[in-house]
């Protein structure tokens, strides 16, 4: 194994982890009250109601859809309820994406959007990530 | 929303994210190389190789079969590549697991087992999490 070819600035960290879930309802409670996790205010995003549990420094985001044909309906519609995609906050997402570029990597948003919270965003293609979903954003 | 119903000790926090990869060769160039992750060792388990990077405090552990009908190749034989499981380092184990049985939840180890880096663990059925696979462990 190598080291890591950056340095300077702080490496990526979790952001948070998108469950798909087929009912808020349902799934939140082992979150909250099971486990302990302090609920986080969040907005619904893409067609998901959405809500927020914190562990640690990063987020548990349940993904209810709340739209047909929306990302986690058809998610959910293919593979069943489950972790959707995980996301990683970087130090710069311009020049994360440009690595990407120059690295062959297959990016679903070529150009950032924005997100959920205000912050540019941009998904990865699981095919060139090992099979996850990951999306990238800006600390 | 309601806040988190336990209190006193700390929250547990995001462990590790587990994702079952075809090819350790294939997917860690992506999360070292590209997202810059510094690579941490880690030992190999449960029928499967193991690379780890860290991001922020928890660790994306990455999943090769390594056994037939191992967890990580019938999953990948079943779903194809993804991301495999959560884990949550809690700060009482044993506490966590008397929750989990008095609200019901299934577990897929009713004892806790030792896992990798010695540390005891407990994966929690995801039928009981609204889908995703839950690993608990120590902090």
């Amino acid at each position: 194994m190598t080291p890591p070819t950056t340095s300077a600035s702080p490496s990526p960290r979790v952001s948070h982890i998108g469950i798909a879930v087929q009912s808020l309802d349902g799934a939140l409670p082992f979150y909250r009250d099971v486990l302990g996790l302090p609920v986080v205010p969040i907005d619904d995003a893409d067609g998901a109601r959405i809500a927020a549990v914190a562990a640690g420094d990063a987020l548990i985001e349940l993904l209810e859809p709340a739209m047909p044909g929306s990302p986690i309906d058809k998610f959910i519609a293919r593979r069943g309820p489950g972790i959707h995609h995980v996301c990683f906050a970087t130090p710069d997402l311009d020049a994360a994406l440009e690595r990407c570029r120059a690295a062959g990597i297959r990016l679903i948003d070529e150009v950032p959007r924005v997100g959920a919270e205000g912050k540019r965003i941009a998904f990865v293609h699981p095919s060139s990530t090992g099979g996850a979903l990951v999306e990238l954003t800006e600390m």
